[in-house]
């Protein structure tokens, strides 16, 4: 993309509303801007963020034997009804009546709807195991909305809801989402820890959150030393092998780590002192497994290998695709701005014209910017004609992780600086080699 | 993807509520679900055209220089009031009220949010011409939804937004976008004719809609046969070049063709007889030019060359993904299901193992599962154990182009069968020269 026909309207100012971090860079890089208390549109560069994430989570669920579709954002009341969700859930929900006075409502999860389809289509075990998920966005109405993205009213979230005949063949379906979990963070440069956590208004009993550790980060975490080397489990993990999915959850939940609604001291105190990690974390993730909390009132029922009828184990999950960039630059930022991780940039490489309508430079800029791209690199192209100052403030703000500087000096004899964002190295070397270089 | 792994619940029984062939068949192959009147889950199928339907609009608007974002399906009422709409829309806007009290609704276009966008960041002309789209689900609250997807009450919408200094540059943006149009939808299979057109609600003079002749088609509509024989630009057309442009606009709009609103007996008069096509049609998308109709109220302006502020000139361009499935099952399909056209099916090749579980058959669909896939072929194999009629039947119905058939007897010799949904073709060949065979 030539910046000169991009539109990414980068702030000189510091947005006075925004008070973390985050949500200062998102504004200040023209990544989103605020449309109404918590609603926010996603401009172009934090589009490409957006759908970067969302891939990174849906290639891991589908590795796991999980299946995309997409349910709509607006939900009939009465599904809410039959669970006796409807009127637990407070003014958080937003509740519509449509032209004909019926109750709609803008979904905030997803646990009924699935439930009914479900019970629409399936009838026996032999159709088990099954797990559906969707990218699509939801809608809480938060007393107090704030923090940008990281808590808006209007948020993009993966759900998936799994299916089983019985706890056991449920446990693995947990295990499974636990170990895409691990990975799908892992692939956006985050250490996610999982959490024992609080079920809330899904329900049941086990669930875990994971947490990156952020110095920002909303609540306190702890946990022990351990799992900042804890290896993540690579792409060739068989989702299949039920033991080694058990195997892996363990290794991730025997070290002690808590959330402060969770924490408790004495086996805290148990812990050694140099291997406690006392930290403020950002939840990136939530998993549930709550049985037949749904299946059970909705009649969401299959019959086993004994012919008879049984209501179906569930557990869901819950990945935020427009909160987790908030938290990712909450985790990976510094002075002059983002610090984006492989894979989630908005674009891998920024190539930085310093002298457009040089023909040198030109030419330079010129043949990197196909060079590149045919190499399957997204490049941002900064072909404008402004001060060096200004190009270099804002190619650090956005954080591309690479940064080709093409000046009229070097270009003239065939020569390149190429700047790594995240540890500022730098190096020069000839324009020809560049893609070379730069191979994956 | 294994069907035995798949969600696919294909209905056996006609839907008594379908009215209309696409309706029938999309629920038939367990594409879509309605979960409250109008509003509908996309199931693992449909997700998949929906996917590849957006997937060829995205590249055209690309391509065309338009610019991908995002905005949210939830805006302040407080926009429309400034434009004006906000008491114009009628009982077709879901209203909505927040635990604050305050207007929102889940928006059925975008012109006065884009226009509210623009205004916040852009100041000069230098930064024009500008072209925002975004993909998202939008809601009408039809008094009476019907016909599946084809009339829902949420839908998926491609809103494309051009702003430019003077009217000139306007309808040079306008162009693009048609002829952006008329590639997006000849990628797909289909034949859409641009007509004259009504601009309702969204106002302006200049309006095209682009209209697929099916003879289930919601309305009457009335051409020149030339139409049916226009070449559409191909891939190499520049965009850059208004002239030529201009040029193929012009070839596009010259022939009579009108909807029946727009439809005027005498000009049909002066077409020859033999060249009148009167038939039915469905409107595939929607362009519409209307110069400052939001940028006055809303006080969208720049600075052009000349120093001095004026109002930009705007466009607008529609396209419905979900309407868009509807619409080309509508166009194509036969006694016994869908026909995809290639590039938007949900699977590219299906494998029938006729036998599973027979040695020779496990092996060489085994081996073109993994064959084709690694040849980028979205591939649907049939592992599952079932009568030969109802698995042809089921192909049949969801309409994957290739049909790859592989039965006992054929694979004891290292031979298959290769059907063409299409065109019904059958050929026998060996299993090792499919993948050959089928290369793009």
């Amino acid at each position: 993309m030539r910046l000169s026909r991009y539109f990414m309207p980068i702030l000189k100012e510091t947005p006075k509303e925004a008070e973390i971090v985050s949500h200062r860079l998102m504004l200040r890089a023209g990544m989103i801007r605020q449309q109404t208390s918590g609603i926010y549109s996603w401009l172009p560069l934090g589009k490409r963020v957006l759908d970067k994430v969302a891939q990174i989570v849906r290639e891991e669920q589908d590795r796991s034997g999980a299946i995309e579709m997409l349910m709509p954002t607006i939900q009939s009341a009465d599904l809410w009804r039959e669970s006796g969700r409807y009127d637990d859930y407070g003014k958080e929900m937003l509740r519509i009546e449509d032209r004909h006075e019926r109750d709609l409502l803008f979904g905030p999860t997803n646990e009924e709807m699935i439930t009914d389809i479900f019970r629409s289509y399936v009838r026996s075990y032999k159709d088990l195991p099954l797990n559906l998920y969707h990218i699509q966005w939801k809608f809480r109405d938060e007393v107090r909305p704030r923090f940008g993205v990281m808590r808006s009213r209007e948020f993009l979230m993966k759900d998936a809801y799994s299916f089983d005949l019985d706890y056991e063949s449920s446990k693995v379906a947990y295990d499974r989402m636990f170990v895409a979990y691990l990975r799908t963070f892992a692939r956006m440069g985050l250490k996610a820890i999982p959490m024992r956590a609080d079920t809330g208004p899904i329900g049941g009993k086990l669930s875990h959150e994971f947490i990156i550790l952020a110095s920002t980060g909303e609540s306190e975490v702890f946990c022990h030393r351990d799992y900042l080397d804890l290896a993540v489990p690579g792409e060739g993990i068989d989702f299949a092998d039920a033991a080694s999915l058990a195997g892996i959850v363990d290794r991730w939940t025997t070290p002690y780590a808590a959330t402060e609604e969770m924490h408790d001291e004495a086996a805290w105190a148990d812990v050694a002192e140099g291997d406690r990690v006392a930290a403020r974390g950002i939840e990136v993730g939530h998993i549930f497994h709550f049985g037949t909390k749904y299946s059970e009132p909705m009649k969401a029922v299959v019959t086993g290998p004994d012919g008879k009828e049984t209501p179906v184990f569930m557990g869901s999950y819950g990945i935020g695709p427009s909160r987790l960039i908030a938290a990712i630059i909450e985790a990976s930022h510094d002075e002059a701005g983002i610090v984006w991780p492989k894979g989630v940039a908005p674009f891998d490489i920024g190539i930085v014209n310093m002298k457009p309508g040089d023909a040198d430079c030109d030419a330079v800029c010129e043949t990197l910017y196909a060079e590149l791209q045919a190499a399957d690199h997204d490049v941002l192209y900064d072909d404008e004609d402004n001060r060096a100052g200004a190009k270099f403030a804002t190619m650090d703000l956005i954080g591309l992780p690479v940064q080709v500087i093409v000046g009229p000096r070097g270009a003239k004899v065939g020569e390149v600086e190429i700047k790594h964002r995240a540890g500022g190295e730098r190096e020069t070397l000839p324009a020809t080699d560049v893609v070379r270089r730069l191979a994956a």
